[in-house]
């Protein structure tokens, strides 16, 4: 008799492959769901093999607008991206996978939803808050004894692996541990825990070298929306991209082709060090918008948190004017911006100018400045701090 | 009879140059006075000019030391530069420039202290306020109506010039204006004033257009120590600096050689568009540290204020343990980090590890989720959330 | 010929009643506008002299109900009372007032409005930034110095007053001045001015003194819906209001009868101290809800800025669920909460109790706690902080 | 042969009585370790219980001085009993007695350090944040499954106890449970559960009822230096007292006396309604100077973590100046502040003043006002808001 249904978030890899099959052997039924983020994977292969591993279902399905629509372009809106650029890319992906998972269990009536993160990492902690908030039953083999005591390493699973006829990788595996989706490939654990070791130029897959990219630049111009990209066109090429996919993707492409988006960053929680290839070529753009620095906390797991929901609701409302157009240039690991309009800034040409007086009497400044120095003026008189100081 | 003793803050430009007299024609004397504080200027001929318009006395002064190890790395330790770089590299100059000023006004027992800032910028404030914290009088001519009436623009400045054998730039102003120190040049007014006018690549004088940079990096090695650089090093040439001075000029030596440091903003003040030349080859290294944001505030005009006292005494406690060496790259406007190490990190290679379990148990990881998803549950319960968000 | 037309913001007392009449002198036509916010006033007594000292219109209008709905309500929502109670009476007042003072000089088509606040007090900051976002031309005679330099103290104003038959308060003038409306009475400056120096007991105006008060408590229940209000009950006499105006001066008559809300205070800014008897008998329930501080800020003055405008919409999403019911015991200067209740809380019995068990494991606080001590052990491991610290 | 030596912390209640015997019962030595930090308690009976319940040792130590010292002290000059008054009383105490449990522990060659928190409250979060920085091992028998499995009641541990000899008390217990120390009691749990119901007013044992105090007020004067309290003087009576242990006491005595300090409040975390009587006479007082919000934070559990170390820090720097003496006056649950000075205030009577024109010039103002004007006044012409305003 089954012990229950479980829905895995299946990557089609070594070790949720060997997750699928522990939990059979535990006795469960699994449904595999493999959602498409934008990471580069043979998703026909991946349904085969689940299938070949007794999945009892297997769920395919391509998340990638909805994952930009609803929760990158929030994160773009919120800045979020500048504020912490190296966690969002991993972070933000989880609530859109999880909720997908979620929604899948209760339609199949599963009891259970499973996954093959860590038990060191953010990952599970990202994962597990959405679920919790959406759903009870969490099965995480990597904080089970039983589990990872018999799987003590990546020999362990390949031996699992080959005595259960799962296909085993041939190449051998990379010193390093990578997640990847639209937004970014980061890279850490194996010779990368040593934060002193320089990160191999063959690691980087989405973006190319600085040293080998083109040496003239691509100059773009991008048209924002209540704080999104809605637009993007290749000026000299004439090229227009304007879904939110596309344009993202677009994006991606030119950065990449010009190494636009790698960092080496020591993160400051307690999971390593993390090395990435991702194409932030919108980073600079939204440089120009105001920031809301609590929208990367809430991102970091507690999406479906009533916090989150308010703050997504706030940056919405804050966002509604953020209008305009941007040009900018890229080449060799930079976007530069170039110009900017906007139908309505704040910026007012003839008031700031240094030639034209505008509506503005050079005298209020005294006034502003001495109002000011009030405080200043009895900080030092009570102090002697002139004397002391100079 | 003299209406009292003026310390003047003289560029040698064409603007204090006119002030300097036209204080004069007004019953003051004048003293002239020049910091250096890394701009590229003729000093010499500043000086005489400054005696030859009719300054009772000239103090020219070599500021950057105290420049660099009292301003500039209190803004480095405190990450200032990050959080608001592009403010900064003007900013921060006045409280070191200002300070001095004052006590030339008080060792020659001047009854005024006085300046060139026009009375629609920043400078004025970050000046003033500062010479109000320490000293009492200030002369403000770009806000005195029978100044600004009578020099409306450039064209005036240059007949009054040439009337009193000012000696008269005769190369044409560029369309710009510039204010430059060690840590940066800024441009803006004239043709920037539109923010959609890209900035003309002659513009820039500090760093070499990153088209046109070497195709091959330098690696420097940085050594910190509580919180600011106390040693950097070439490493395939070897060449290493330590003093404040040395280092930092090297550092924009290189920075500049490879085109590092250009950026193209739009300020959130009443201001106007600057784009800046400056070599912030530091930031990214500073990227390693914390941050604490008031300061850049602080540092604004407020630098002897006492709540910046107070922020400068904290951020030196905090940075104590910020001690270790970076290892970067620079290349083409970019600065990698390729590693780093230091004695007193909280990095422990084996906690971190996915590979070995160290003094860690996974099961802990289960309790800690589920704990903070103890108010998301009961959230999801009472909203009937997941039929909703699903 | 006449210089303009002035709204001006009339008081009915001795020094809007004297710039009635200076205006009039420097050549402007002025309108005389009185806004009922609750202060204690003789409307009809006040409108007559405005009527005699020239005034070509009186405008005098109850604004007591948007005053409570418009203004208080998102004070209370924001938690702003209770966050700096001490400045909002008097500040939130200001936009109330100034808003219809502009909509008045509108369809007047008066070219200026205009004001009896001093140069030392906030109130011409309020006061004038809410104009100057709605409408661009202000007298502040206050600051003119034709105007202050004439009238030094009350002495000349007095006399200014008999001469041109402005009717002169009989009785001497309490050595203190008041700013009243619905929320508090303020007093300060005169005798106050000392902080050392006690407030006399005849001072307060709003509130019993509670060793005066009676001895037996008011027991109210109060209804709140979407973070305000709706409702207040007496429990033993069954009397109820809701409508905001009537259950806010219930609010004030019961606390008023008890002696609550006296504070005495020395506020951070270069004003003065200050000595209220406002009933701020709304804190103590408001103290069950979510603060959100900076909307105190952008009560000071800056109602009509697009942050204060974002804040009170973010407020209002904050508080769709704060609903419920208070019950509270009005005694001796106090507020206390005897119980509350809400059908949307968080709040789970079962959950919290200490002798049930409900759907909550002990064992998941010990991984919760392991993990939140991670970094504390790596910190003491690095830093030997046991010995030293022990 | 035993497991171990544990260091208890033992309260002489029945529940921590339970626990030693059911330590030893598990093969554990155990020392018994009771603080005295200002709770009601018969220390010599409870030695001797300990002794007869088979402590190998017990130690009954007075904390009283180093708890108001070193714990109480810091959290008043951070204000911190303002910001979150109703936590502290218990969270304060935690860091306490933990250091001197670890030092014994540590002193006696211990392996474990146990306590009685139960696995619902922040108690034991508090208690072992503090010694896992401090010392590894904790046995937490309320998280313990063959603990509070066999124990899941009051009913279990009386039996047990009966069964053990231990003495069982013989009054009912009260229908909540109780945490008292010098800075309060607080009250929890049991019929206080349901947040609607009033709290008896029986419970209450430091604070009189405020119907039943006395009628008269007590005036007070206390002296600050470096922001905490260094003499309390009885205005009458003349009696004055300045160690920090009997300064604290009497104000504890004469706040106790009229009923100050009785709170009711409903809890943000997932613990439960606290109802206390803590005498927080000093917070007034406090409410004069500013306020380090994190700190509350800190306290909480993470005394020992490099930020509440660093916070500590500041804050000492922060109260250097804040010196002076207040004059209130207590009664019926209230303290009023009658009046103040300090000898290093920024406060200027001449400045502040509303009849002497000082160094201050009223025309500044207008430039002030008119400057912070500028973008509203951009704000407004952008969105035609005053049409739509108004």
């Amino acid at each position: 008799m089954s012990k229950g249904l479980v829905v895995l978030a299946y990557s089609g890899g070594l070790d949720t492959s060997c997750i699928l099959l522990w939990l059979k052997e535990q006795g469960y039924d699994v449904i595999a769901f493999l959602a498409n983020i934008g990471q580069d994977e043979d998703f026909d292969a991946a349904q085969k093999k689940a299938e070949k591993l007794g999945a009892k279902k297997v769920f395919i399905e391509d998340l990638r607008s909805e994952f930009v629509q609803e929760f990158i372009w929030p994160a773009v809106q919120a800045n979020a991206v500048y504020e912490d650029r190296y966690l969002l890319g991993t972070s933000i992906a989880r609530p859109c996978i999880a909720r997908r998972q979620v929604q899948i269990a209760r339609q199949e009536r599963a009891q259970y939803v499973s996954h093959g993160a860590t038990g060191k990492g953010n990952d599970q902690v990202r994962f597990e808050l959405t679920c919790y908030a959406l759903y009870p039953q969490i099965i995480a083999p990597w904080r089970i004894p039983e589990f990872y005591s018999r799987f003590r390493g990546r020999k362990d699973l390949m031996e699992y692996a080959e005595k259960h006829g799962i296909p085993v990788p041939v190449t051998p595996k990379a010193p390093w541990s990578m997640d990847a989706n639209l937004m970014h490939i980061s890279y850490e654990s194996g010779i990368l825990e040593n934060p002193k070791n320089h990160a191999p130029s063959d690691l980087y897959q989405m973006t190319k070298n600085p040293e080998d990219s083109p040496s003239e630049p691509d100059v773009l111009e991008i048209d924002f929306a209540k704080g999104v990209p809605v637009r993007v066109t290749h000026v000299k090429e004439g090229t227009s991209k304007d879904t939110p996919l596309e344009l993202f993707c677009y994006l991606n492409e030119i950065g990449g082709k010009h190494g636009v988006g790698r960092i080496d960053i020591v993160e400051n929680r307690f999971i390593g060090m993390k090395s990435r290839g991702t194409n932030l070529i919108l980073q600079s753009c939204i440089l120009l918008m105001k920031c809301c620095g609590s929208l990367s906390l809430s991102l970091s797991g507690f999406w479906y948190s009533p916090e989150c929901e308010f703050v997504r609701h706030c940056i919405d409302k804050s966002q509604e004017n953020v209008e305009g157009r941007v040009q900018l240039s890229v080449f060799k690991g930079q976007v530069y911006i170039l110009g900017r309009e906007s139908p309505k800034s704040l910026y007012n040409e003839e008031l700031v100018s240094m030639d034209v007086q505008g509506d503005y009497d050079p005298c209020d400044a005294s006034g502003f400045i001495k109002i000011n120095a009030v405080r200043l003026r009895e900080h030092n008189r009570l102090q002697g701090a002139a004397q002391k100081t100079l």
